[in-house]
Formats: structure tokens, sequence, C-alpha cells
């Protein structure tokens, strides 16, 4: 099983910024022990990060043919890109929305996703757990 | 670890209907799959469903000092019992909302939730999963 | 044909407030009355009353199996008791909403039912002849 | 007792489209077998149908000293026509507002109804039945 | 193909008024000219202009059956007019809404067209051309 | 200097209402005074009534040429019939906007109009004699 | 008859602002010439003019036993003074809202009024005529 | 004088939880308090605490003929409650609505209460105080 | 202790107006009142009543280091002045805002506050006794 | 006449999803075919597509110069994209927009365009007849 | 060049409340810090504060004829006094709002204001530095 | 002290446009007359301008360790682009936000910025002369 792991804009940040607050995790770290884990479950990840919302789409859409899923973080955009909900509804692959943070803690306008309705299912508030839970959900769901 | 596995009203439903459709799981068959994958954990669940809002705070009420955690599918009520929503913040321990459905598919008014900002972390739409991936959730936050 | 007539929230208090004005008839006469009428067109009526959400979503559950169709006023829960909403489109059964005052004659707030979407159809304004004329909506459309 | 059964916009429109889907019953085939009704009951009815909204008001207007009580399916000027609700509160008649299907269920336009608030109720959701449940309910209400 | 050219509300008044500012063209020259155009391309316009919304919706049900498409100009009906959106979704055929004026840079009353989400499609902002555009449109799309 | 004196939907019902409640004056009484008030200050009023929407829009049309200034009461229309707003702004004339009541005094949806916009003026509240005034303010502002 | 004439804030500016533009009528100006009118049909006016709001309630409780009604132009006050709104309420006189442009061609923010509802009547856009159409109309309803 | 004192969800949880934070202040402590000073001023109250809607409407309804006045604190109830709203209206007895925190200096949706309008007064901030307060207010209105 | 007692607009009214139907209390006698009551409890009450926002300002900035607290009825400047809100924030003393009436019972606009969230507590709804009940609350806040 | 004809994100994917749905047109094809047109009316098109909301304010900022109009289907930007509606309205073009479907009929978000209002017209609901249509509407109007 | 410092309602009690919080800056001090300043640029200020909209708006009339331009915080008069603008908009000088905080970083009301659209420009969050980079801006814009 | 000079969408075609009308100040001239002012107070700039929002993120984040402030001018995005106020936000520096024009005076959507909130302050409506200012600004914060 593929799965592109896809995170969004500002979470090329994790780990640089103030780690005695927010931890030394930086998303490279993030990401080679989501890796370990996958090589566990028979998962083979592919990583991206972008900060351009067209770069986002492209690779969405490479999605087709290319993998099995899609797990995203997509960060500020999630609350307003119908470009990207448009992009992850056309590749018509499982999608899981996932956010390290509980949205629901922080300012009223994180509140609202565009992509939610989209995506198979949603993850939030677990830290770096999230994409863990959202490769297992996907596994599960197979 | 001992979690408190609660769900709302209606769900006591499951599997009673249109089994064709909705599949043959009720949700004592859902508690008892869920009670097994927690038994290879180390974690004990006690399971509670009620249609009743007070009985639903009532049980809440009672993971203080009885419980390290709770799950919750609150139903119906997570748009708009501000009652459950404050028991929750009152026994003050990791609270995770699932839903089976995305919610966020569904009709407008099911895509609010009043209880998120107290929970620890959300997941929904990943079926009978979300129980188990909750459960996970709260023993790698622990 | 098996009916359930069900009265939400405050309509055990009919008739025993200020029957001056609002005349003598309580709850237990209307539906003598009711039964009455039920009998003269074959139809078995079975009454419940509660002022909590809890027990009507229970009762509402009840008729799945037992009952033909259910007549409810929902009283003050017809504007957001989601949970009872769903309690009745889970029993899959016609269901009439009646209300014996014309609820748009009332506060704003009243303009609302969160039922309505889920039952066959809506009567309201003809007093304890709301009842009688959903029995009857129900024979005829069966 | 004499009572106006007034039909608004596209509904002579009734039974002369799909009749495979929405049946043969012509609004004219309705007001025939109403009117049986109607005899046996001991009411006399006259029927108006008209997609001008100045003619249904017209109309109206005739009722006061000609007509006991007025049933209206005003159509889609139930949703916006200020101008039909003041000309049904001018003539200080019984007011019986029907739809034919439950409107609750369908656009969220069409929820509202501006003339709600001066008619004595409202029947939605049973077809053809509502105008015969409304005759009853103003009989009853005599 | 025969196709009903509606014209709503005001349009009568078109090049009576300002000529200096707004031309020459009326809505009769207008409609000569296109109906030089349809003949170019075998299709036989019917004209109809009213300021009357039951005129206007009378003469859309007789497209039925009588007309192959319509392009409509509802006018100022356009953003409240339900009844005549319920005549054009009635009778099932191609229907093009038409604007002379980009609607969206007027005021913000304008930029709600009840009757969109009927017709098969939009095209406004172009002066007379965009009932050739709509003719064309309809041509094409056979 | 020749006046339309123009008056909307249910204005034909007034004195015809409840005498002992609203007083004897019916419209006609109204323009009868009003025009014998006109005779003394040189102005020629035409008078106008219809519950039509279409009648109205037309005849406000029919002043470009015939006359120089226009009073309306369009009763329920001021409310929504964008139509009336853009046949007034059609003609260029000096127009005043007058009501009986002082509509800010009653429903919510009564204190917007869609038309006060493209008149000159607007008078309410003071009865019958709003016309009267809204006439003296046309030649003031001549 | 005993009227106050009170005009609220930034109306001390008349005519001393771009005279070419405005005109040279100066608040004291059209108070004159309102003056001699009102002789001229057994009114005594006492004018009143104040940026302070405070000013302004101060002014109007002083007209209960000293007035027999008021006419005011409130300014800006018009969109947000509940407390001049509930000082014209305390005294219990007739009082005519009037404003010397027509507000609803203007900002949104201008087209409502906090004050209209505890007033005889609305008299907008006729210029300086506003005060005088006031002053006849508190007449015609004595 | 007799006095329902109705406590609604979670109050139950006070003094119960951090109580280095909130005081040792139970619920059992400030009803105990509040009896004390309830003799000496010759009220007779009456406790009654609940999680549950349906218990407290019932309760509520219960002081009809048994009590002269109630004091309730809704809790999380207050907000969206129009079940209890109803039940307060319709036992028709003085009614005051206490909270123990300035609910207006939290959530936004606690700023908003559905029985404060069938209520006497309102009472909010000042802790245990506000039973208090609401026995004397009730006397003193007495 | 020494505490200020503030009235807003309109309240120098009070009992001068309609004395049969609001009762002969005025501002003036309901201090006199208070003062006495002021005086078996050991404060110091200080009254000031203006129509004027800024007055009330100064005067509530007076209370610093001249008050231990503040009882304030601002009147219709509750619903709106930001400025009296940052003025009683600014002055960081113990604050009261009290109504006579209760708000909640009145026009929708009176049941908005914008300084309760600045204020200790609230108390409305139970006449000249909301003065008392304030005072207390601050002597049993002490 | 040299005309930019841009499409905007996810348009890429025309074709290649579903083709037994969507049909085999690829906007390559469809480029193909308009090309083709064009060489028949004496339009010289350029094409460009992009997900990149920068890289379309690039392009259009080229079309300053270079090109006499503009078509755009600015896909899921239309709805937010502020930046790509300045970018419009700085090149100072004739500039149509498009919409394969009619997305007035789709979900609600999409029925708000925040660049029609900088555009010459607007063309939507014809299928890759848009971009014909277009066309001719800017040769019509030059 | 003469220029208008104004300062509205609470800004008197700058530096008087916790200045170890606040600092020791008092409006005195600011003032006379920027005093300095504009001697260093050939301008001379007039400075003026008051808690009264009345007295703010009679201080922005006088600029008329005796300054080139005002600076002005408005304080919380900032989010509603329509009256200031109108004030602001009759003087017609440049006109530059500041605030010492970063309004947008505080209530969501305060991110709200009326007269920043008639004024030349807006600076807020930088402290006592916003008058003086007022001050050159309006040199630099001369 | 470096500072990073950010321009945003569509600011590349300062100058370029009808430099009759706006000038012929290109971004290129502003930018090198501000980087001549940067030299007399010890500034040095570093200047960026992108149409991209992800181009933009990936410079703003490249100010941590880089530079000491950021100015920036994010054109349409600082209305709904969520990602730059992150980035913002996540570079914890201090950034002042600017605008050539006075936004408050332009459509309703250019009054709301969603970046104003993690900046330090924001100018506006200066034209060229508010990047100087926000230097000053920043200096003087220092």
């Amino acid at each position: 099983m593929k799965i592109f792991i896809i995170n969004g804009p500002n979470l090329d940040m994790l780990g640089k910024r103030e780690p005695e607050i927010y931890g030394h995790d930086t998303l490279d770290s993030i990401n080679t022990e989501l890796a370990e884990y996958c090589k566990t479950v028979g998962v083979t990840p592919e990583f991206f990060q972008s900060n351009s919302e067209g770069a986002l789409i492209d690779f969405i859409h490479s999605a087709r043919g290319n993998a099995d899923a899609i797990v995203i973080n997509a960060g500020a955009y999630t609350h307003y890109s119908i470009a990207i909900r448009d992009a992850i509804a056309a590749v018509e692959l499982p999608c899981v929305e996932v956010h390290l943070s509980n949205v629901h803690k922080r300012e009223e306008f994180r509140h609202k996703s565009v992509i939610s309705a989209v995506c198979t299912g949603v993850i939030c508030g677990f830290g770096k757990n999230v994409y863990k839970l959202a490769v297992e959900a996907l596994i599960a769901s197979k």
C-alpha cells in the first residue's frame, strides 16, 4: 500500500521554532519516525511539503495512479482552499485530513474546514501521532 | 489504564436497522470487539450507552477517580448539549470525541460540535474503527 | 393499524393551568377522546408522555416492530432536539408532527422545527383536533 | 358553510407533468374529488387557481362576505408574498395554509412561510389529502 | 428548433429611456435582429414580454409541448420570483438565463438569482448579444 | 403639474374592514378629498390602484411623458418588489414613497423598503395626510 | 400649539460648508423661515441644536409640560442613540422624525433608525422642507 | 413562604473539583448555609439538583401549588432548554434566574439565556451569594 | 465602605411620568430610601445621575481613589456605550450592573449589554430593590 | 485579435478522470478544438493552465500589451482569490469569466464569485462550449 | 502648519492606572513630548481631550478655518460614533486616525471603526509613537 | 537593523498602469527611495515581491535569523491568506502591515485583514510613505 503524506504551509517550521516549548520534533524527524512505522505495517510512504497551494495541488494530482491513499495536513489552507478540496475530490482516493493540534480549541476561523467533506475522515489533536493514526485508519478501512 | 467508552442517543439502534445496508455490527458486537483489543494493550474498558442527556452526564461525572480517560460518541447531543460539554470539562480527564461517519459530509447542523473544544482530540469517519483509534491515541498520549 | 401517540415536555400540564382560559381539556381527556375516535376507524393507539428527551427517544425506538406509525407533539424539543430527530429517522415509520397552537404566531424561535424534515407531514394550529387529523392523514396515506 | 379553495402558481401543472411519476391527479380531478367530499359534510366549496399574485389577492378579498373560510395552497408565493399575507389578514376569516409536499424536506428557502402567522393553522406533506384535512379542520374549529 | 424568447419586467422600456445614453435599441429592434439571426440557424423564435409575474408563468407553462427551449431575461423577478423558478422547473426544457448588464457590477441584491439553479446555464454582461449567444448555446447543447 | 397617485395591494380594502376601528375613509373618499386639495394648488391628480405588481409597473411606465411626478403607496410590494423599484427608476420622475402607518412600529419585515433608494423622499405615519403632504413636498421641490 | 424643533449633531454646520454646493441656507436661516411659517398657522416653535447626546436628551425631557409636539432631526444619533429613543418615548408627545436627505440613498448604516419606532411618523428627502411638512403633519394630526 | 431552590447540570460537582482553586463549598454546604439564612427570614426552602432536563421539568411542575416562588440555576440548560423555559412559564410563579459566575465574562454562547424572558429577574456573578440575594429579592417583591 | 450609585440617561424621569402607572417613586425618593439602608450597613453612598455619556465617564473616573465600589444603572447606554465600558474597566473597582426591569422581557436590542463583561455581576428585574441588592452583593463580596 | 485563454486549478484533470462519465475531452482537446474555431474568426488564442494562484496572476499581468482580451475559467479560485480579481482589474482588458458547469446548481459556496464584478460578463453551464461562446462575445463586443 | 491633536474618552486615564504595567506616560507627558517634536518640524499643535462625544464634535468643527489637519484617537467612540464620523467629514481636512494599541489584537468589537472611511489614513499599534507618525504622515502628504 | 520589505500580489504593476493617473512611481522607484532613507537611519533593507502566496511564505520564513523586523504589504492576500498570517506568527519578529490606500474607503471585503492580529501595528492610506513610516515605527519601537 502506497500512501502520500502531504504537509501544507508553515509545517516546515515545526521544531525550528522555540524548541523548549514545541519540542525538538522537526517535520523531518516526524516523517522519519512515521516511515519506520510504515515499514512495520507494509506501507510505502511518500512525503511532500510545500507552502505553495499550486504545488500541493500538483502533488495531490500525481497521487492518481501512483498512490492508494493520502494523508494530508493542509495547515492554514484547510480553512479556505477550495482548490485543494477540488484536487482531493478529483483524484478519488481515500484521504485522511489531520491536524496536530485540536483546531476547535483555537481561533474560530480554524473551526471550519473546506476539505473535510471530501475526505474519508478527520483526526486532530494528538500531536505527531495523528499521522500514524491516519495510516492505521487507512489500513483498517482497506 | 481504565477508559470509559460512552455512546449517546440512538447508537443503541446500530445494526438493528437495515442490516443489509448498515451491516450486522450492533453496538454490543462493536463493544465486544473493542474489549478484545483493549485486553491486548492493557486497557480496561467500561461501556455505557444512554439516550438520556442526564444519564450521560451522571456517567461522565463518575469517571472522576474511576477512569483515566474517556472516549465519547455523543451522537446528536454533540451538536447542542453544552451540559455534556461542561461535564467533560469538569472531570478533567483526557477525552476523545468520535463519530462513526464523517459528519462533515452530512447536514450542515452536524458540522458544528459544542464538545470538541473541551476534548483532547477528534476522530471521525472510519466506522467502528474510530473507537479503537481513540484508545490508541489515548495510550500514545499518556 | 397501531399508532403511537407521543407527547413531549410540558404537555402533562394541559388543562391543569388556568382552566378558565385554556379550557378543561387535560391530556388525559384529549387522549380518551382520541382513543374513542381511533376505535371507530380501526386504529389501536398507544399513548406516551414524558418530559425527558431520553425517555421520548427510548419510546420512539420501541415503535420499531410495535407500531405502524407515530404521531408526535414534541413540545419545546421540536426546536432543538436533533436526538429526537435522529430517533424518528431511525425507526423508519410514517410520522406526523403536530402542534396544538400555530407555532408561527408565537416567538420566532418556535418557527423552526428540527424534526419536520424527517416526518411525513406537519399539522398545527387546530387545538386538540390536530391529533385526530394526524390519525386520519396516516390512514389516508396508508 | 362556504369555503374558498385557492391554489396559487404552478398548481395548474399538477398531473400534466410526468404522470408516470407524479400520478394522474390533475388539479381538476383533485378539486372534483374534494367537491364530492364537501357535499357529504355540508360544505359548499368554490375553487380558484391563478398564477398571478394580483388575481389571488383579488379573489381572497372577494371572500369577505362571500365565504366562511379559506383553504390556500399559495405555492411559491408562500415564501415571499407579503401582499397575499396582508390580503388574508384583511378578510379576517379562518384560513388554512396547505402544501402537498412536506416543504421542510425541500430547499431551505421553502422552509419559511410569510403567510403562516396570519393563518389559523398549517397542514403539509400528505399529498392531495391536505385539502380534505383542511376542510375537516375548519369544520371542527367552527 | 422552436425557442421561446421571454423578457420580464421593465424590459419594454429599453431604448425608450435616454436613447443618447442607452442607445436606440428597443426591445422590438433587438427581437427583430434576433429573429433574423434565428432564421440563419434554423431556429423559430417566439417572443413574449410582460411586466406581470403571473403572465410570465402562464407563458412559460405554454412552452411545454410548444417549444424546445427557453431563453429568459427575467429582469428584477430574477432576484425573488420563486414562482417563476418553479414554472421553469415544471416545463422541463433547456432554459438559458440571460441579463443585458453584468449584474455582479450592480447592487448586491442583484448578485443573487433564484432561477439560475433550474436553468441550463447563465449568460450576462454582453448587452443585446446575450440573446444570440443563448440561442447558440442551446443549438450547441442540442 | 400632473401627479400620478398610485396605491398598491390591499389598499382597496381601506374603510371596508371594521369601520368602527379603522374609520369610514375608503380609498375613494381619501382620493376625493385629495383631488379637492389638488385643485386648490393647481395640481392635476390621476388615481390608480391595483393588487397586481404587473399592472402597477405598467401604470408607472405610463407616467413617462404623461406626468410630472408620482406619489406611491406600494403597500406590501414596498418590501420585496425590485421590479417596481426598477420601474420607478426607469421613468426618471420625482417620486414620493408614502405609507399610512408608521411601518417602523410594525413587524420587522416592514422596516425595509426596496424602493426608498430610488424615490425622492419618504413620508409615513400620518394616516391619509401622507398623500397631501407628498403633493406639497413635490410642489415645494419643483 | 407649541412645537420643539430639535436638531442634532453636525446640523450646526449647515450652510457653512461649501455653500456653492450645499447652498447658503444655514440652520439659522432655515429656522427663521420656519418660524415665519409657524406664525401663519398659529404654532409657537422653540429651536434647539446640540452636538451633545446628553443635552439633546435634557431638552427632549423639558418638552414634557412645555410643548405639544416635537420635530427632531437627530442627525447621526438617529442610527444608534437608544438613549434619545427612550427620551422621546418618555415624554409621550407626538414626535416627527425628519432628515434633510433621503437617508436610504446613502450608506447602509444610515438606513436604520433606532428612533422611528417611538415617533408618530417619518419625513425625509425634501431638504429644508421636511421641517415645514412635519409641522403641517402635526397640525393635521392634532 | 415556600421557595424551591433548583440546581441544574454539573452543579453537583461544585467543591469536588480542584478545591484549592474553586474552594471547599460543595452544593450541600451552600444549601445548608442558605437553609440557615432562610430560617431567619421565615422562608422554607426545598432543594433539588439534577443533571436531567426531564427531571428538572418534573420538579418545576411540582412547584405549582407546593411553592410560592422558584430560584433556579439551570447551568448549561440556561442556554438552550426551551423545555425548561416552558415549564417555568407554565407554573406561573415568581422565578429568579441565578448564576454563580458572571456568564458575560465567559464564552459567547453563555451570554444568551433562553429562560430570562420568563423569569422575574436575573442575578449573576456573586458566587454562592446569588442564592441568598435571590431569596431576598423574592421576599422584597412579595 | 464608599459606594458610587450612578444612574444614566432618562432615569431622572422616574416617577415623573404617569405616576398612576409607574408609581410615585422618583429617583430622589429611591436614592433617599437607599441612603437610609446604606447607613444601617455602614456604607457611604454617593449619588450621581446624568443624561450625558461624557459626564458619566468623568464621574466613573472620579471613583478611582474616592470609592470602593460602583453600582451603575447605565440605562440605554448599557447597550452601546463602549466608552462607559472602558471607563468601568479603567477604574478597576468592583462594579454591579443593575436594571429596574428585566431587560430580557423587552425589545431584543435591550438583551445585549456591552458593559456586563467588565462588571462583577448583574442584577435586573426587581424594581428599585436592585440597588439595595447590589449594595448587599458588594458587601458580601468584600 | 489576440485572446488569452486561461484555465485555473484542477482543470488539467479534465478528461483524465472517469472518461466514461465525464467524456474523453481533455483540456488539450478542448483547446485544440477552440484553436480551430479561433482561426475561422481571425482570433489568435494563447493557452495557459496552472494550479498556482501566483502563476495565474503573473500570466494575467502579461496580457497587458500582449493580448486584446482574456477568457478565464478560474476554477475554485473564482470563489476566494481577490488577488486574481485585482490582477484582472489591473490589466484593464475585456475579460469573460466562464465555467463548464452551472455553478448555481452546485454547493452554495460555488454560487459566489469574487471576480465577476471586474469582468465584462459571465457565461456558465454549457460545458466546453463556454470557451467558444466567450470568444464570440468578445468579438461581438469589440 | 497647524494640527489639532484630539484624544477621546478614557485617554485622560493614561499613566494614572497601574504605572508599573502601562508606564508613567500620562497624556500630558505624551503631549509635551509631541509638542517638542512638532517644534522641530514647524508644526503648531493644539491639544484637546474630552470624554464627551458632543465636546469632541464641537472641537472638530472648530478645526474648520483654524487648523490644517487633524490627528484623532477617538478611543471607544471609534467603534460607534457616526456623529464624530460626520463631523470629520464635514470639516474637510486631512485627518489621521490613530490608536495606541493594535486594536485588531483585542475584542472583536474593536476591529471595526466607523471613522476610518472618512480619514486620510490609519496608524495603530505603536504606543505613543502613533501621534508622531501621524504628524509625519500629514507633513509628507502636504 | 535588518528589515525585510515584502510586497504581495499585483504590487509589481505599480506605475506601469496608467502613469498619467497613478503616477510614475514603480515599485522599483519606491524601493530605491526607501533604500536611501534606510541608509540615513542605519537600516539595511531587503526587498522582495511575489504574486505567489507560497513564495511569500517561504520568504517570510527566511526572515527568522536573517532579519530583525518585517514590513509587509500583502496586497489582496491580506484579506484571506491565513497561511501568510501563520507564517508571520511563526517567525516571531516585529511586523508592520502597510497599505498604500486607505482600504476602509474601498470595497467592504477589503476592510477585513486576517493578518493584523499577528502584526505589531498597521499603517495605511499615505501612499508610498507608508513604507517609510513603518520603518520609523520599527526603529522607534526597538
